[in-house]
């Protein structure tokens, strides 16, 4: 997507040392633009887990990339499978919640252990973590194509007047390689000429709305809002919401939608107002294993410094303020769980389809990463 | 209640200077422990608009001192019951949604109006104010009294494990004279070696949560953890939540509570996991004259720029930083809705009641301030 002009992907080889991973880091942004080098599986659990790297689909990515570090890292006295094996375990340990990441790496170490003698490993790496990209790529595009006609139902109902979209946290390109997940229908949209307006949750403690959604939106001449996590009820109630598109980031077999913290209440007061509430869902992120997200999946608690901290910009220097009482105790979950009774449906690279586990079953019965 | 170990109410008149209104200053919160002096209508209007005072309790009585210092401000050439009526009405002005802000200013009105030849008129309006923030206080007390018993039969029903209480905002005694009402049961409790523990919102934008509810708290020795306005749903769904409090800055005659923005979502995720959601409600905050909250009551809409800007401290330093891209446009609704059906009661001075207009009138008939 573009950025100034240029166009841009989530990660990418350095052009001129095939050693070093690239990143945009999220972290500066929107303060600065600036990209990251990846030179280790240290550096690459490191960029996870702070968050320099974030998005359920970029996690499992530049996962996918560090394997491929990992492979640079073999000397004479190394034992491949070994060392192949416990990198890809520290890898999936950066971060709990998402399936992305552990699906993405393990991919890349069957496919090195089912070639442990080849003569070029790190080829055969890169290779894989380059098809675990190109994959995430064209489901996005996919979930994109089938998104677009949603927005365009509204479009035609409103007789052009721009359709208003809700989000949670970061969906966007920014997430994943292009496009993005939930906010995928709204660039095709978008760059269809169909008016969208785009309700952007700021999605504390970390701001991906404000921080990245908005920067990425901004850049993309897509119109938006800035609006507190607070604030998406009261605009349901008033009717300035069509619809509500978030990402997931890991669905489970009866379709409820792990994502970031406080998306379930925007799901309840969409359902609430009777508006209608999809998950974009690449197949990626849904995990057939889980029955009950409640009691399966680990929800991630992250440092109390996230919440009591807020960081921003004034006068061209970045500032980290602590915005409560020294001694204040926080709590900081990343992730809830929404039900998959309040959820629309869900848009999934395949079409969009019910969130319960026969349309699951079904569409993904041919699943094979 | 208690700012290190002094005991403070929420306004009061200079000891030195009967012409000057003193106020915590609780946009300095909990950076600095400031008051704030008030001399003039004007300077009580923008107190209440800029939210050095804030709190419907608070903002009523605040406005019935500004009616005291309309009265400072006559001079031989004055038509007195022309300046007072402009006094109130711009009064009223300074905020929309409250109904206690015009209750409390059209009270001493309507005093100095009956009494418009007395010889002190000055007395006659800080009588009247002082009435104004007795009554407050004794609300608060009363509905502190009444909470109690919800959280002593949780209490029991738990074994004496603490009680969990969330509430959103600042309804505490810096919202009101003293005690406050959602927070006056907790008080009460915990002063009685009751165990309790409050997961507090930190409210976005304004952070009336993380600033003040956390402080006042805190000062009073009562446990709390500060949470992202994002996490009530996850942490219900958890079963870490016994009940919710949380204020009303008006209530209608069928039950509807209109409070802090996010209220409402926070209600919708109680009803989804049938945790009791209470709205503390002192008879001056309910409006008989509303029957449909949605049609007749004004939704403050505040600047954008208490959403694209946090205030927060770092190095001993405040500082106002942007957290979002320059260009970011914002909105920023102060209310929302809680619809009665969401409601388990309304804690009144009088008693705990159901949120529907049965109960209301009958508890109400005899209303009159």
């Amino acid at each position: 997507m573009l950025v100034d002009g240029k166009n841009y992907e989530g990660i990418w080889l350095d052009e001129n040392d095939p050693a070093v991973v690239k990143v945009i880091n999220q972290q500066k942004l929107p303060f600065s633009f600036e990209t990251a080098d990846l030179r280790s599986v240290e550096d690459v659990w490191q960029a996870i887990r702070e968050m320099v790297v974030r998005g359920a689909p970029l996690i499992g990515v530049t996962g996918a990339y560090g394997m491929y570090l990992a492979t640079l890292e073999i000397n004479a006295y190394t034992n491949i499978p070994d060392h192949l094996t416990n990198a890809a375990r520290y890898l999936v340990s950066s971060r709990p919640t998402a399936v992305n990441l552990s699906l993405s790496v393990n991919y890349v170490l069957k496919r090195l252990l089912q070639n442990i003698h080849s003569k070029n490993l790190p080829k055969k790496a890169l290779a894989a973590a380059r098809e675990t990209a190109e994959r995430e790529k064209s489901i996005c595009r996919e979930i994109g194509i089938h998104g677009l006609k949603l927005i365009e139902e509204i479009s035609i109902r409103k007789n052009g007047e721009p359709v208003n979209i809700l989000t949670h946290c970061n969906a966007g390109w920014l997430a994943c390689i292009d496009y993005g997940t939930a906010l995928s229908p709204v660039y095709f949209a978008h760059e269809r000429g169909i008016p969208v307006h785009v309700w952007v949750d700021e999605t504390r403690p970390v701001n991906q709305g404000a921080r990245l959604t908005a920067w990425e939106l901004g850049k993309n001449g897509v119109p938006y809002t800035l609006i507190p996590d607070n604030t998406g009820g009261y605009i349901m109630q008033k009717g300035l919401v069509d619809m509500v598109i978030v990402g997931s980031d890991r669905t489970s077999s009866n379709g409820d939608v792990v994502n970031k913290i406080g998306t379930y209440l925007k799901a309840l007061a969409a359902h609430d107002n009777k508006i209608p509430f999809y998950a974009a869902v690449p197949s990626t992120s849904i995990d057939m294993q889980i029955i009950d997200a409640f009691s399966q999946v680990t929800i991630e608690e992250r440092s109390a410094e996230e919440v009591i901290m807020v960081t921003g910009i004034e006068e061209g220097e970045i500032h980290q303020v602590r915005i409560c009482p020294e001694d204040s105790a926080a709590a900081n979950w990343g992730f809830d769980i929404t039900p998959a009774r309040l959820i629309t449906g869900l848009i999934t690279e395949k079409g969009i389809i019910r969130a319960n586990s026969e349309d699951l079953k079904n569409l993904f019965t041919d699943k094979s990463l």
